[in-house]
């Protein structure tokens, strides 16, 4: 029996398991300030990397990086009752500008007492929309397309790292347009560069598709997300699109003269994804020994680990290292230069070993004096750790083959890590359920991914009380996934004939 | 006479024309949030720039970038009073976390008043501290060397777009050492990164030197900074880096076992870089056209504008800009790519020359019918926009010229800006001040430029009495300049045997 290197098993317990994974390969953790975190050098260069790679494809779609405060006066929120009601009950307030001391204690200066208060930005539909309304007089205006990468807080009273945080990171973009139409396709094709991305550079398969009613963002006339399927068959929204039609420039009075002349409302739309797709990269990839980062997206994707013994050898091993690393810097794997690294600090070969693989560096390649003499390395690849017989893969390859071989090996991880969560996805969505109690039938197992049916669409209170009656199964409505096969018979909640397919899931 | 883009010039209203560039410039607007403004793209785009490259070289000298929580419970800074004392009276307060409704407004809801405040960062040596005290147990921890980019924020009453705003943008970086001699030796090391990023990537000569007592950040033992001299004379503070010694260990208890296994504090360094570099870039390269951004530091490198005019032939102008746009990003420019734009927004060719002229582009390209027949292109360098005779210097060439030698003209654009305000900086930095009244002679012009001077360093009660005299001359103490020539005779402050030079100046 292989004996992991994280003392609990998804199986066993897949919330200690997440947590042990955040913690052994130094991703985040807590700060000692309530529900924020701290992302250590890892977790934060994998954040690095998505944006990185999300950013240029922001770019490439015609959008620009801008800032815009973090602070938002509660009358901006004034104008917008439905988006006010979404977020009122998780706002951190500011009310004071100084602190002084009392009684040996610092506290708020009660002469220091703003007139108005402010909101730290929970997202900034309000703030953006009052630059749009500047900005935007006439057509020529029109599209407006702009992005932020900001933090944003949201205070949640139960909160789990990466993926509920009082504060986290995101990407926000938030655009203006002279037509519905425009506004509409803005809207898909930021979607699709969601979905484009978690399946290309996260190698993480997504569901994308528009979210019911009851789901939209508030103040939103239609959102779309992108939905991805966690190893415990839990679902994970991972990036959100939202059509905002006039509700934005209604309230913060964004209107442009159109071509003959007239004044109208613009459209707009906003979109956006976080620092919770890392927690998707964890419990989508991560195995038994801990995290695996995909190729793409990881801060070092080839560590090389000497194994030095403080011996005369070892300086011939780590200039070898340091030529290994020159050779491989040269090659770009996607695109861009292999990041490969040589790890030098003073621990043992071992600890390093295993601190890489927790980590989930793609390769981990190690060098002791028999590889030099031999001119090879020994390889562990990430994505397939354990030989048939249960010990650990460590192939020993020449320098000359491993040099030759690494970027194809990068990308094949890349691929292998894919297709598992693929594969895992596909095979876990069921698409035979034709009746609520083949529905509750469904989710009674311990694993239960996610069950695709046949519904109505019911609006309303109608859709109220569907919901309600799901909640007590723990269950929620996902989206409509783009592309699904067209309803069959009648609505399993409704009872009235189905109009199209909707997921059906436990989520995160 | 020349007839300028800017309505009002650097001679006749400094202050008046800092704002007309930043807003003919579209760098930044005021937000309608206190304090706060809005950073629009191409002020952003050149804050995007300054990121890459100082994390570039904030990565090669070892450091990785984290991220810590925006928020600091007020027990954190109780634990250090000198720093607390610094700022205090600046900080926005977070006392709710939750809005209600009440007579129709939206207020904080007394119930959800947080039992302890939390402050919004305005620096983060508390918080990092305390996770700096989770992380380093013994020698072999150490050092750390941490980085963030974040927003931070301290409550300004008289606030000036990029110089001085309630919330700003920058990087803090944080590193812990073993001994007194390392810790100073980084300290040292990024104020050179600081210093020579300025130089070559911002073409804006700088002075490092250490900063005198009263300077001090609160809490530092020794402060450096590098101080450009903008074009109306004063210094602008563009960068600092602290050896904060065992402040903020003994606050947070940040201790380490040694070699020897005895208990030590750590050493501590912290050093930073905001978005107020950009006010420097303004008022160091900007002219009565508008600003001129350096090169490696611009958005777009160079902008091709069509001159098009509704006509059938706007389509073969469009296809030869196209290719042009492609010839030049297959160059590189100090190791990067040539970023080109093709600008086909709708609007007229003279609007669009101006308004890149007004940003600071370094090269526009205009393309008409007859450059497209000759194969030639019109460029304008925004670092000599004038000719001699007053007219605007467009100078026709073949297009594959201007294809060869555009990344030599992007570096000498470079080269350009940096000698012109090193010359400025160099003639305006009196040394032959030796008496008190010689100082105050120096400062009676209108454009009074820098005073380096021989003082006796005091310190104490001394020091302020000093400081205050400087005031009532609305000059300040910047640095005492690396390599400064030995001081001679008395200091023209106290009177007492002066031990270094410093220097004096207005600054913002």
């Amino acid at each position: 029996m292989i004996k992991h290197a994280l003392n609990v098993t998804r199986e066993k317990d897949f919330a200690a398991w997440y947590q042990a994974v955040i913690s052994e390969a130094d991703l985040a953790e807590e700060s000692g300030v309530r529900g924020c975190m701290v992302i250590r050098p890892w977790g934060y260069g994998i954040w690095e990397r998505i944006q990185r790679l999300l950013d240029d494809r922001i770019k490439a779609t015609g959008h620009e990086n801008c800032y815009f405060p973090l602070f938002i006066p509660l009358s901006y929120f004034e104008k917008e009752a439905e988006h006010v009601d979404g977020f009122a009950k998780e706002m951190a307030v500011v009310t004071h500008h100084r602190l002084i001391q009392k009684d040996g204690r610092l506290v708020p200066d009660p002469d220091a007492k703003l007139e108005e208060p402010l909101v730290v930005r929970p997202t900034s539909e309000t703030v953006i929309g009052a630059a749009f309304s500047r900005w935007i007089q006439s057509w020529r205006d029109l599209p407006v397309l702009i992005n932020q990468w900001a933090n944003v807080v949201r205070w949640e009273m139960r909160t789990r790292m990466f993926l509920r945080t009082s504060e986290f990171l995101w990407q926000e973009g938030h655009t203006a347009h002279a037509s519905e139409a425009e506004a509409r396709e803005e809207t898909l094709k930021m979607l699709e560069v969601y979905r484009s991305f978690a399946e290309d550079c996260l190698a993480m398969p997504v569901v994308a598709g528009e979210k019911p009613e009851n789901e939209r963002f508030p103040g939103a006339v239609s959102t779309y997300s992108i939905e991805a399927m966690m190893q415990d068959g839990k679902a994970l929204q991972a990036g959100t699109s939202h059509f905002l039609g006039t509700t934005f420039s209604t309230a913060q009075n964004i209107r442009f003269q159109n071509a003959e002349g007239e004044l109208e409302l613009a459209q707009t739309t906003s979109w956006g994804v976080s620092t919770r797709m890392i927690g998707g990269v964890i419990m989508v990839h991560g195995d038994d020994d801990g995290l695996r980062v995909p190729p793409r997206v990881a801060p070092w994707q080839i560590v090389i680990v000497p194994m030095l013994r403080d011996q005369p050898e070892d300086a011939a091993i780590v200039d070898y290292c340091k030529t290994l690393q020159q050779e491989l810097a040269v090659f770009s794997a996607f695109g861009e230069p292999v990041r490969a690294l040589l790890d030098l600090r003073p621990a043992k070969a071992a600890t390093k070993r295993w601190g890489w693989v927790k980590k989930g560096a793609p390769i981990v390649v190690e060098v002791g004096g028999r590889d030099v003499a031999g001119a090879n390395v020994s390889v562990i690849r990430r994505d397939r750790l354990y030989r048939e017989d249960g010990k650990l893969d460590s192939a020993v390859v020449p320098r000359a083959q491993l040099v030759d071989e690494a970027t194809a090996m990068l990308e094949s991880i890349q691929q292998a890590l894919h297709s598992q969560a693929r594969e895992r996805m596909d095979t876990n969505i069921r698409r035979d359920v034709t009746d609520y109690a083949g529905l509750e039938a469904a989710f009674e197992g311990t694993k239960p991914g996610w069950v695709e049916v046949s519904w109505s669409k019911p609006s309303g209170a109608e859709l109220d009380k569907v919901v309600e009656r799901l909640k007590a199964l723990k269950l929620t409505f996902r989206n409509v996934p783009e592309g699904a096969a067209p309803a069959e018979g009648n609505c399993i909640f409704t009872g009235a004939p189905a109009v199209e397919r909707i997921l059906v899931a436990r989520a995160y």
